[in-house]
């Protein structure tokens, strides 16, 4: 199938679009990088994609052992043996500090072959993240080493039952014994909570201080380890499995703390900051897992669409007489779908070599910028990503839904990158409630400056006239959101949606403007396809936020 | 869970709205059906559902036996002990000739129970009606009233593997065997095409004569039981399953015919005509099922809404001082997403029982309306009802996600109502290729004067002027379609889609206005999220199709 060629090709010639440069990674290196890795992704980890739906995981609930794959065992040793664990970790710590945006490059790969098994791997380096961000130099050297080796993997435990979104009501209790503490409590969602593919699994766990504040204020971060220095172990177990529509093959455990022993990461009361250096860590990775669903669901729809005959073309030129009927790629509404996904797949991908271009930078404004796109990147590209699986499926019809060819398995899998690390709903409020709002909206008037600098310098009508008018809608809509939302929050709360898919389909724009602009004519007919047929939703969007939320509002409860 | 209330409720007023009156079945009686089958589907069928797609079915290769779920065996006895699958049946034949609006009302409350269950009783009737279109009367007198009680079932056995889509290639062949035919070929995708529910099974098979001419213009339609008058069983049998995305429990049959005795149905080289008459009834009802499938999803997120706790209100005024978070529907986002459901779920459901007043009637202009509006809603309630349904997923977040509130099932059933019978692709190009321009577009003129006319009377500002807007943009669209697309098949193809949205989002803004001039203020608010939230898409869909092929046509082939 050959399924990786198109997006190394992109990725290659996007680092050149956004200019990136590294001493040690040059292009060449950067070529073989991403094609080894499409190679590994391709021969190890696609293969087991399909087995690992149908085996899926069991616990033992008597040893409170989870039973992966048999696979993926044999996997996660080649994963460790090519050092992918190690990929984005600091040197010092045994980490390979590869930059950021060929990490993203990597994620994207990984995830379409085989999202079950990515999950876990992904989910250790963000909590390396918060260890580097939060943890003292011993608990540096003594965790990040194992954890970039891939011997020993971290998990993030957040939600419990009643508290999801708000974390603030958490009940697991941290009580001091001596320099350690003992951590009381059930946590739900926990990905790779329990498994035996790595010696140990480091549990970041939020829990509440005896004296801790009410809310999110009083919540505190703990390093629980599976097994305790000494080899015992720790009092901590995986007490259920969630069944769920997709990600068979990844364990969404239940974990129980039953005064297991735990040491404090960073300061008292102060996790929810070390949980957000780990969540944004995850959000852009969870908005790549979206765009790499749908990445290989088109890349599979195409292939399909290349060798499926049924009726003849319209045009008769393009009738192929060697046969009783033409490929579909001939009818116009087979090739409208196949753009839909390929038009925003491609200028999706962009906008991670953006963002990840600016990943890890020291430069303040970059790191503003980063904030700004996180929730948009994981929100956007995930509701995209779905909706792209799902024209897939419909080029494919009846052979889409049944399991010959596993677009029916991206269709579940990928459905939950919507949801976790904070629904999309809950990206949306972030984004209106505390990124555009922090600095007065400045982040986001730079944004919009550079998208306008940028459209002016284009020659292409088509694509100026196009970022133009949605940049002005965006700026309306941001206007209108600092005032009207700064005067009652439910304004801003109930359009926060709708102006991420705003800015999204602005910026999805200017990454086409930036494509054009590098490459010339190249791929000017794919881009026309979004100018003309995607981007002006940007005018019922601006509508719908402009009427606020007297709509919304103005439904009683009882008539719902 | 009394899910059933609110629906059955708006049925009762919908009949009302569109002065659906019947001798028989006056408002008194059509409350006490709709609640007997609300009470018989809440208590029997819904049961069932989680165990259906749990268990699924089996086929035993060497008998050829399909097992169902056993709890289906049970259920189907109660179904045909209600008299169910007489509904809509003529009297003459065993049937008691329900009014068809009533049949639709009642099919919503059995797929939204149980799909995969109602599914093999849905195919049933629409075979009948191909045998009550094109039988000889002693087929009719053979075949029907066993139908009709329920003994016998039916099926449509259309699809070849390597034609769906286009008919015109099919394989299977029938030979002349005295006044029989002898039948072989394969066919794919045959719901119900073997199972234990009833006695006999009816087989509605296209094939052709030795001497047909080329393409669908050659295709005869047969009667193939499983089992002959003399008992033997007929040389057909189940030779695999499909393993689906949902839809477990309902079995999606491979079918052999080897030589199977066959009888001619209607006229040879017709059976396209009868495939319609059979289609058009079944092509109803699978945009019914994906209303269907969105109510209950929206009955579900709506109690989880009402139960669920999580964050503050934004208006401190709505705060529940009796807990520590209030529930989810105070916030304005979940507000939105329920809103997204129920001011199309109801407006769809108006589409129904309009639709439903129609069908069956002797006018030409009523059968003409219905003509034109079945691909409408084929396609687009069972595209908004998956929709739908995912927003229900959304607002539930993980829970969602995960087995425990059955949305991840409704999410996996209903998306194969936008595949079967005619992907939505092929309805929108039904619907711009034959229903539009059969008439030189006066189909589409006398509708969209009944909507302006409608919209001249109404009182309420937005909703009269949101109508006649509409209006206007379909009416530009129609003019344009028959112009361009008579030159030029291709751009018809091209915007077809589009252009059924397009005329949806005008139906369902008609439908608002019939049901605010009825009730006077009753859904006001809820009718004006829908013109502010969602009739505005009808632009952006002016705006696509007016590019006609221009974006899609421009991207060769190599470049996808």
């Amino acid at each position: 199938m050959d399924i990786y060629r198109a997006p190394v090709e992109q990725y290659l010639k996007l680092l050149k679009v956004f200019g990136f440069k590294d001493v040690q990674y040059d292009a060449e290196l950067q070529k073989s990088l991403l094609e080894n890795v499409a190679k590994f992704v391709e021969e190890e980890l696609l293969p087991a994609n399909k087995i690992g739906d149908e085996q899926g995981c069991s616990l033992d609930t008597s040893s409170g052992k989870v039973k992966l794959p048999p696979a993926f065992l044999e996997l996660y040793k080649k994963y460790v043996a090519q050092g992918y664990p190690a990929m984005g970790g600091a040197i010092e710590y045994g980490g390979q500090s590869l930059p950021p945006v060929l990490v993203l490059a990597i994620a994207e790969f990984m995830a379409s072959a085989n999202m079950a098994f990515s999950l876990g791997p992904m989910l250790t380096p963000a909590a390396c993240q918060a260890i580097e961000f939060a943890g003292t130099d011993e608990q540096k050297s003594f965790y990040l080493p194992k954890m970039y080796a891939g011997t020993w993997s971290g998990t993030m435990c957040l939600t419990e039952a009643h508290c999801g979104t708000d974390l603030g009501l958490i009940k697991t209790k941290a009580v001091a014994d001596g320099d350690a503490f003992k951590i009381t409590g059930n946590k739900i969602w926990i990905t790779y909570g329990e498994h035996e593919l790595t010696d140990n699994i480091v549990h970041l766990v939020l829990a509440k201080l005896p004296d801790a504040p009410e809310g999110s204020k009083g919540i505190s971060m703990f390093l629980v380890p599976k097994y305790l220095s000494d080899g015992s172990h720790n009092h901590v177990r995986c007490t259920g499995l969630e069944k769920k529509l997709g990600q068979h093959a990844s364990p969404t455990c239940f974990m129980q703390f039953d005064g297991a022993t735990g040491y404090l990461l960073g300061e008292p009361n102060k996790g929810m900051k070390n949980m957000f250096v780990m969540m944004n860590e995850a959000r852009i990775g969870v908005g790549v897992s979206g765009l790499a669903m749908a990445e290989i669901a088109y890349q599979t729809a195409l292939s399909f669409c290349r060798d499926r005959r049924q009726s003849r073309a319209l045009d008769p030129t393009r009738h192929d007489s060697s046969y009783n009927a033409d490929c579909i790629l001939v009818h116009p509404d087979v090739r409208r779908q196949l753009l839909e996904i390929k038009s925003t797949n491609l200028a999706m991908r962009a906008l991670v070599v953006y963002a990840g271009t600016m990943l890890g930078s020291h430069d303040t404004k970059d790191a503003d910028r980063v904030a700004l796109l996180t929730p948009i990147i994981k929100s956007y590209l995930s509701e995209r990503g779905c909706e792209n699986i799902g024209h897939a499926m419909q080029v494919i019809g009846g052979s889409g839904y049944v399991k010959d060819w596993r677009i029916e398995q991206y269709y579940r899998d990928a459905r939950i990158s919507m949801i976790y690390e904070g629904t999309n709903g809950i990206q949306a409020l972030d984004l209106v409630g505390r990124k555009l709002v922090k600095d007065g909206g400045a982040s986001m008037r730079s944004l919009i400056a550079e998208m306008r600098a940028t459209a002016e310098t284009c020659h292409e009508k088509a694509f100026k006239e196009g970022l133009l008018a949605a940049c002005d809608d965006v700026q309306r809509a941001s206007v209108w959101l600092m005032q009207k939302g700064m005067a009652d929050p439910e304004e801003a709360a109930a359009v926060a949606t709708e102006y991420l898919k705003l800015v999204s389909l602005t910026l999805l724009a200017f990454m086409w403007v930036k494509m054009i602009q590098y490459e010339g004519t190249g791929n000017v007919s794919l881009g026309l396809y979004f100018i003309h047929h995607i981007l002006p939703d940007t005018r019922a969007c601006l509508d719908r936020i402009l009427c606020g939320k007297s709509y919304i509002d103005g439904v009683d409860d009882a008539d719902f």
